[in-house]
């Protein structure tokens, strides 16, 4: 009998009615002569609610007491599944962190699974029991609880799949599968039956929300096979493996966006690269990301630079730019926080040559200026104006004839 | 240092507002040049929704699922507390029932309490930290969560105050100290300075309901003292003591009442001790508990007997007892649900003679009937029409000159 991971997000226990509706999910599952484990993250709005009360007592709540209250939440949908599945004859236990050995760091609020104990879910599982776990919560080595930040449930799902060498890990959300685009801004965009790891890595860290990329990560360096599908209608998802899937037609898989970009560009620095690495280490020192970065020498060592942050660091990358202004000379610094990120990802681009040069046409052919680009092994991003979003979308997508199966 | 352990029950840690009362509350004892571990109850209101939550699933959800599900609730207030102690400048640290070695053994839902070890807390304390313990919960030898029933965070509180050798265990609560009856009957009650472990234990299962009687028990036989105070105001509330405080005024010190009392009783029954042994039987198989009881014989080895039940088990102890009177021959079986028991419980009952005497005139005086009488060491009870319920309470309240200090 093969170990099967479920994973199911708060949308899909939100209410009682649809912790029923997992429970129903789960037992077809055991039905088809699987062992069966789910890990569940807290009803939706409960992880808020608790850190609403949190921060009504002090803005900015000690990690580790924030890790305890947080923790509760997934107590309780694990309890209330579990009451589901009893009541319908099937016989269930629900297990937290601690009670499976599942060991993190200390880093509360963002904490990293070190290790899972699979004993205590192994003997569970031989005495025919489905098994239910907290997600998003460890226990670190003096046995304080921990969490491992937003979306962290996917990542508990993986290192417990990977501990029982399941056959598969299965992640329920609100989406039936990984699609070509975002069908909100394409109605073309059409269901993936599977992708790489090395797509779906690219694709979290480009735009596409459907999983963490840090699960993806985790899932990758396992090699445990990874399926996402969704809670709320049948299907078989969409299937994230190893087997290279030679897609002869189709060198792009997915065309991806990501709107929350903001740009900085510095023109005519001297002694640029001075410049570059005092603003990227001052930006570093409190957290702001670079993304995509260019550097052109212009004359007599003067260097243009242009690089993206998030939008919600925007105008903090301004100031702190501009606060250098005084050491360095430069002849213009401005920035843009009205670009997105469009990026065109596919295994087949390894094999496909010419797919960069296809991208920059079909943009040129309708009048999308691009700003910056970054290019990867297999994905080429750029970066547009915010209001070329949706055409910029569509026309690649069509150009690169994801409407179409192969 | 002495070590102070302080219980707060749900509505004590009802709100945040309630929350930060218990945080300056002990943040006093703290300043005092004492070591501070608080003991909490689930934010009120809480185990019900949670309960309910349950219900809605099973009427009869799984007791150890129900335990998981419940024990969240303490976890939410005791992570609240620490962050609003922090807040304030004084280092805390939450702790779970299986973060203190709380040991208990496997009864879900009413667990009983086997070990606490003392390691972890003494650590915390010995590094300046006020603790902060989740109430209610235990974990069985498996690592099981329990819980403790109904009022059980007493009970974690008298343990935890054993375990660590507490110079006292204070149990916060809504009313300010133990009184010489319940003032909502009697104005002329009067709170006690103190009463001795037997007389709160005989208090406590008399209807008194400020303790819990099991963690009076508990603090009895560990001799722990105790101490009940107010959450809400100022005072030295009641301490529990084991000192032998002669009370030579006073042959009594408080009036009890417990309203849900119900009487059975067969008149003329044949081969009476069978008829009760069968009887009684029959009613502890589900759970029924007989309280009060007399057995008279009348002629030709027929019997009388009346006892009395809590009145939710009425409609079904005479269900069980009229399904004997086809076995057995009896002349009358009939009950009452109005009637109420009133106790006299007092240390100087001992030295006093007299007092069943004082007691028995006092009620005939006022015209109060009485059904049934029991009487024990330190206290004699009797059962009478509910409508006498006030009026015997304050006979007897100022015929002991309840409401004159000595």
């Amino acid at each position: 009998m093969a170990i099967i991971v479920q994973k199911f997000g708060g949308t899909s226990v939100g209410s009682l009615e649809r912790i029923e509706n997992v429970a129903e999910q789960i037992i077809k599952t055991k039905q088809q002569g699987h062992q069966v484990v789910a890990v569940l993250s807290a009803m939706s709005g409960e992880t808020n609610r608790l850190t609403e009360l949190a921060n009504k007592l002090d803005p900015n709540p000690s990690p580790r007491e924030l890790d305890m209250l947080l923790a509760s939440g997934e107590q309780v949908s694990i309890a209330l599944l579990s009451i589901a599945l009893i009541k319908r004859g099937f016989s269930a236990v629900s297990l937290l962190a601690h009670q499976i050995g599942l060991l993190t760091d200390n880093r509360f609020n963002k904490a990293r699974i070190l290790n899972v104990d699979n004993q205590r879910m192994l003997k569970e599982l031989q005495q025919g029991h489905i098994v239910i776990v907290a997600g998003f919560q460890g226990n670190d080595n003096e046995g304080n609880i921990t969490t491992l930040g937003r979306g962290g449930s996917d990542t508990s799902a993986v290192a417990i799949a990977t501990a029982l060498q399941a056959k598969e890990c299965q992640i329920f959300t609100d989406v039936d599968g990984v699609y070509t685009t975002d069908p909100r801004l394409d109605e073309n965009a059409r269901k993936l039956p599977y992708v790489s790891f090395e797509e779906m890595l690219e694709m979290a860290s480009s735009g596409a929300k459907v999983l963490q990329s840090r699960s993806v990560e985790f899932a990758g360096n396992h090699k445990m096979p990874l399926r996402v599908l969704s809670s709320f209608s049948e299907g078989d998802g969409t299937s994230i493996t190893f087997e290279q899937q030679a897609d002869k037609t189709h060198p792009v898989s997915a065309i991806t966006s990501h709107k929350d970009e903001a740009m900085i560009s510095a023109s005519g620095v001297e002694s640029g690269e001075k410049f570059r690495n005092k603003l990227f280490a001052l930006l570093a020192k409190v957290d702001i990301e670079v993304d995509m970065l260019t550097q052109t020498a212009k004359d007599n060592d003067k260097i243009n630079l242009s690089f993206t942050v998030h939008r919600n660091d925007y105008q903090q990358t301004l100031r702190i730019a501009n606060s250098l202004t005084a050491d360095f000379s430069i002849e213009q610094l401005c920035g843009n926080n009205k670009v997105v990120k469009i990026s065109a990802i596919g295994n087949g681009m390894r094999s496909h040559s010419g797919v960069a040069a296809e991208l920059f046409e079909c943009l040129l052919d309708n009048k999308i200026d691009v700003y910056l680009v970054s290019a990867a092994e297999i994905k080429i991003s750029v970066l547009v104006k915010e209001s070329d979003l949706t055409s910029a979308v569509c026309f690649l997508h069509e150009k690169f004839q994801l409407n179409v199966t192969n």
